[in-house]
């Protein structure tokens, strides 16, 4: 659809979706067919939303995730364990480990991941306000869990190093065949990893 | 992705972008943290386009296509076949005709197609302002370029009994094998009406 578009607005619209990731040209004039049809008051509301999102999001000051408050509902909570942080990616991640709700410890956001092919170093991250709250007191177990790549234990062996001086405990997540895998698809590394690792046998494994 | 979401406003424009049609809550959110990351005057932007779609795009009067202007270029212009009317479900149809530079007539936007099962009948359509057209005088052909589908025939059926009366030749598009389609894989339907309708070799087949 290389077009001629009949309409200018049509075409900023379509191009709008279309610059977002992962939708081309012929989804972006999908989208916005589709909302051509919704009600004016829907669409209206779409528009304000985006808008809203972008100029009034704030960040925690504690943990960097995405708050409407200064401080963040996790980290302003009483009943959460303040001595246990645990290290991720994005705000993503938090709500991943949430919905398991096998953890009742803190979060700290580094917004990204050390990758230098993307040129993102340490100081794009937020390791200097990590080391901060280390400092400040009360942390006995950082909680590593990055991305299982290279440029995750790349940012792991960074932080490791940052924190060597502090008395805690430095962890990553359990590495070795997911639930409901077939073991003969299971990567070798995983798997060796998980014969290495190997765990006592319980009849709870994996259910909580 | 259940959750729990740390801000509301986050939540908002998650489950804005997650009602478009083919995108899951996991995209919607991929999407809105990719907003979160770009400029905040683009995302205004993107934001304001949205708004001003649904609220100034206008419908030309005469073909009843998306437009900026209450006729649109197609139908205002002098340097088309004004005798021919191609009758397309949808503005995408419209511009995919255009694409393929093969066609100087006019179109009229249908709107969609008659789909019992979708409540959509022909009062629906824009039918009655075909009709009016036709009645106006001056239109020699009527090319009904609907889809091939069950509801496409339904509907190209239904417009040939009301324009039954009038003196105008009714066309559809030629059906039969793509070019670049592999026979083995065509279906039979189309197969057999692409040797009932078999066309005088020329060296140019399919190419302009």
């Amino acid at each position: 659809m290389s077009a001629n578009f009949p309409s200018k607005l049509l075409e900023e619209a379509v191009n709008e979706f279309a610059s977002l990731p992962g939708i081309g040209r012929k989804t972006a004039f999908r989208l916005v067919m589709h909302l051509l049809r919704r009600d004016s008051a829907e669409v209206r509301r779409f528009g304000e939303t985006v808008m809203k999102l972008r100029d009034e999001v704030c960040y925690c000051s504690v943990c960097h995730g995405i708050s409407d408050t200064p401080v963040c509902g996790i980290c302003g909570s009483g009943s959460r364990d303040r001595s246990i942080i645990c290290v991720v990616e994005s705000v993503q991640d938090v709500m991943a480990v949430e919905n398991t709700r096998q953890y009742r410890g803190l979060y700290h956001v580094l917004g990204g991941i050390i990758s230098p092919v993307d040129g993102i170093g340490p100081s794009d991250l937020t390791i200097n306000s990590l080391e901060e709250r280390v400092r400040e007191g009360g942390v006995e177990e950082i909680i590593l869990a990055l991305s299982t790549t290279m440029e995750g234990d790349t940012t792991n062996f960074y932080i490791s190093k940052r924190l060597s001086g502090y008395d805690l405990r430095l962890t990553t997540l359990a590495r070795g065949v997911a639930i409901g895998d077939v073991l003969e698809y299971t990567d070798e590394i995983t798997l060796g990893q998980s014969i290495v690792n190997r765990q006592p046998f319980t009849t709870q494994q994996g259910r909580s």
